[in-house]
């Protein structure tokens, strides 16, 4: 008999941010594949017996190639076993949860999808920087920092996007920040433009740095991954917010 | 003694895609104040004798004014009680919950506030649709379709939108839809290009039908609330792993 596959989110890393569905997916399944940024304690929730696989996932280097994990799921699930694909954040938003899906779908397997809380909103919320806001911003674009390697261009156009929207959030953006900065500085983006840098939101040394686009295309700024990176008028805003909440934060500007 | 309030994303509209901590703060509160669009059954967690005062939400017509939510959350907690506004989706994200958060920390009351899983993302992502994927969209806007009516103009730049993103995802965008898919083509977008029109995503009812631009531009295509509309290549991936799976849809392309 054929098992299934459970693709889900695991959020930014706090287990409570876990969602019911899918701690209920993790006690119920039979192998666990999972990823590094997923929360450290999500694991206690399996049976005793649950095989648990690391897939890795550090930029640049992954414990398991991705025909790996998918050879794995298939293989097991083909075998009448529950598996468990578990993500940080949400599968779907930069995870490879989409692709993992159809892999399973094409072999003739069930899965299932669970969506989960993603740290491109949650991480600038842990620091009451809100994506959008009345009168600020209306419209957000969530984008990768990174490019894959054998596009051997940029994919994500900086120039048109310094106009087009009111927040820019970038996922996975450390290695190239200063580059992106001058691209959005090229489209129009006034280099005043307050932004903040949140490196392992919900984690062990949560931190945030709030500097601007200017300083960020001229000076070295030091960013740790993971990290969500905020630009655009929101971030002012946050800003007063997080000195009414007495929150920590570094301030370059 | 002065209590606190706690600001925390329902999710999309499934119990269970509710995270535990969202859990914990229904079962804890002394008061709930919560939106139209929260799970049915998520009340169900809260104690008995817990105060329950719904607060509506419903395009145009508001069961509790802004104002008047914030009154009764800053009256609450000034007199020791644990307030829990809930939001359905994430609360910052085209909720009120960051104004409000300003508003409960400006009055010296603690807040905390709990991050949801959007239905921005999560709607799309039940009819696996991924809103970005390798080799087809890097980059993802999420805007809202509904306008301030005291800003007086149209504050999201569709046309500017239209080549800057890879994929467009609108919340409450049913009233404006053929508008916007006019600007978007007046912003260069290829006519043809796939959308898809979510509604009730995790509810009762739930369904999509699958269009195009240049459809919506010219047709009246009929979209219910709530609605998740998502724009670009990604569609039609989700459009081929929907058939995979044998999820309904309704075509019309």
């Amino acid at each position: 008999m054929v098992g299934k596959v459970v693709i889900a989110g695991g959020g930014p890393g706090d287990e409570g941010l876990l969602t019911l569905k899918c701690v209920e997916a993790i006690g119920s399944a039979d192998v666990i594949i999972y990823d590094r940024l997923i929360p450290k304690s999500a694991l206690r929730y399996a049976r005793p017996g649950t095989e648990l696989i690391y897939a890795g996932k550090e930029p640049g280097k992954h414990a398991m190639e991705e025909s790996e994990i998918i050879r794995t799921m298939l293989r097991e699930a083909s075998n009448g076993k529950i598996v468990l694909r578990l993500h940080g954040g949400d599968a779907f938003l930069f995870g490879r949860g989409f692709e993992e899906c159809v892999a399973v779908l094409s072999a003739g397997i069930p899965c299932e999808v669970i969506p989960g809380v993603t740290s491109a909103i949650a991480a600038p919320e842990a620091y009451l920087i809100p994506p959008v806001l009345r009168g600020t911003s209306s419209s957000v674009a969530i984008v990768t920092g990174m490019e894959d390697p054998r596009k051997g261009r940029t994919f994500v156009n900086f120039r048109e996007l310094a106009k087009a929207v009111n927040t820019i959030i970038i996922l996975m953006g450390a290695s190239r920040v200063g580059e992106i900065a001058r691209e959005l500085i090229e489209g129009g983006i006034d280099p005043g433009t307050y932004v903040a840098i949140i490196m392992r939101a919900y984690m062990e040394n949560s931190k945030v740095t709030i500097t601007t686009v200017g300083k960020l295309a001229t000076e070295q700024v030091n960013v740790e991954n993971p990290s969500v990176i905020v630009i655009g008028g929101v971030v002012r805003e946050g800003l007063k917010a997080m000195k009414t909440a007495g929150i920590n934060f570094k301030l370059n500007v």
